[in-house]
């Protein structure tokens, strides 16, 4: 009973309880993936150390997961532009603000990864995901809660806050469609980059 | 009245009404972004010529907008791997079988785009963006509706179809952090991708 209790630790994900989060991730992301739940628990202490009233952005240094928990907690998505997916294939985001660039980088404590033997396997990958026991791996992400996180002060590379301002939209004289002037002549998909057969 | 009338044309987006549907863009994108508006016409247009009970997969043509067109539409997200982004430029998605790579695009009718101003001048980026119409364009989206789709078959590139298997997950010696070994030796971040100063 004591160990139950202590498992069902009371914690917050943004406005969520660890439950309704859960719900909230099975509903967006297709089922309750440890990565989202676990990267909510990240993106909530990342907005913990950001000072209130800025602009931010985020940047995910992985596709997996991670993007998900963003979009679900901060104002940051794939299609508004705020949120940036880099494929680093590190499990750890970063939010700054959008004019100094100045932020917080959040990442998994090593330490704190030892003391939890299914959330070493998931995070090294050292056993299949078939294999993976999910409930005990949520239950020790839920038991870990912020005290998983590391959180490190970042700036942003100078970069990466400018503006890109796209070319004029033209026609493509093969496609026929719309798309920003690069001076190629012809669009990035008529010159090779479409993705169909 | 007639005019206003028709301009109230009724047309569905997904499960959605109008009205519903640009009260969910603006919750999740931050606000009512023409782009995401027409894309969820755009998604809703291939959804009705995909096969129904079939797994399958997206791509956007563009990062901007029509990602969350496609995330608020279909189980396919940035996070869960369904979604896949590629920044070519072309205001088009696709809808595509996961096994057999069989799918739907749907990009603008150039000729529809022709018959109304305010979308022509947003789709070509003829005038500022500050200088639009957002309501007039809006109005004009909900009159065109469907009928500003284009609908192509298409078949995806195999090696799309492929799951790339990363290498197993191993500790960088400069960040100790995880990652997919790719036989470099360090991290991607470490060796000069990092986003950070």
């Amino acid at each position: 009973m004591t160990e139950l209790r202590s498992k069902q630790k009371r914690i917050r994900i943004g406005p969520f309880s660890f439950k309704e989060f859960t719900k909230v991730v099975t509903r967006f992301h297709g089922f309750p993936a440890p990565g989202v739940i676990l990267g909510g628990i990240m993106v909530n202490a990342a907005l913990k150390k950001m000072p209130s009233g800025i602009l931010f952005n985020a940047l995910s240094e992985t596709a997996k997961c991670l993007p998900d928990a963003v979009q679900l907690l901060t104002p940051c998505t794939a299609g508004n532009g705020w949120l940036q997916i880099r494929n680093l294939g590190r499990f750890a985001l970063a939010l700054y603000d959008k004019k100094t660039g100045k932020g917080i980088r959040v990442s998994l404590a090593p330490s704190r990864i030892e003391d939890f033997p299914e959330l070493k396997n998931w995070y090294y990958k050292l056993i299949p995901k078939e294999e993976a026991d999910t409930e005990r791996l949520l239950a020790s992400i839920r038991e870990g809660g912020s005290s998983l996180c590391r959180i490190q002060e970042i700036h942003i590379q100078p970069e990466i806050l400018l503006k890109v301002k796209r070319g004029k939209r033209i026609i493509c004289p093969q496609c026929q469609e719309a798309y920003p002037d690069g001076g190629r002549g012809s669009c990035p998909a008529c010159l090779g980059e479409s993705p169909y057969e």
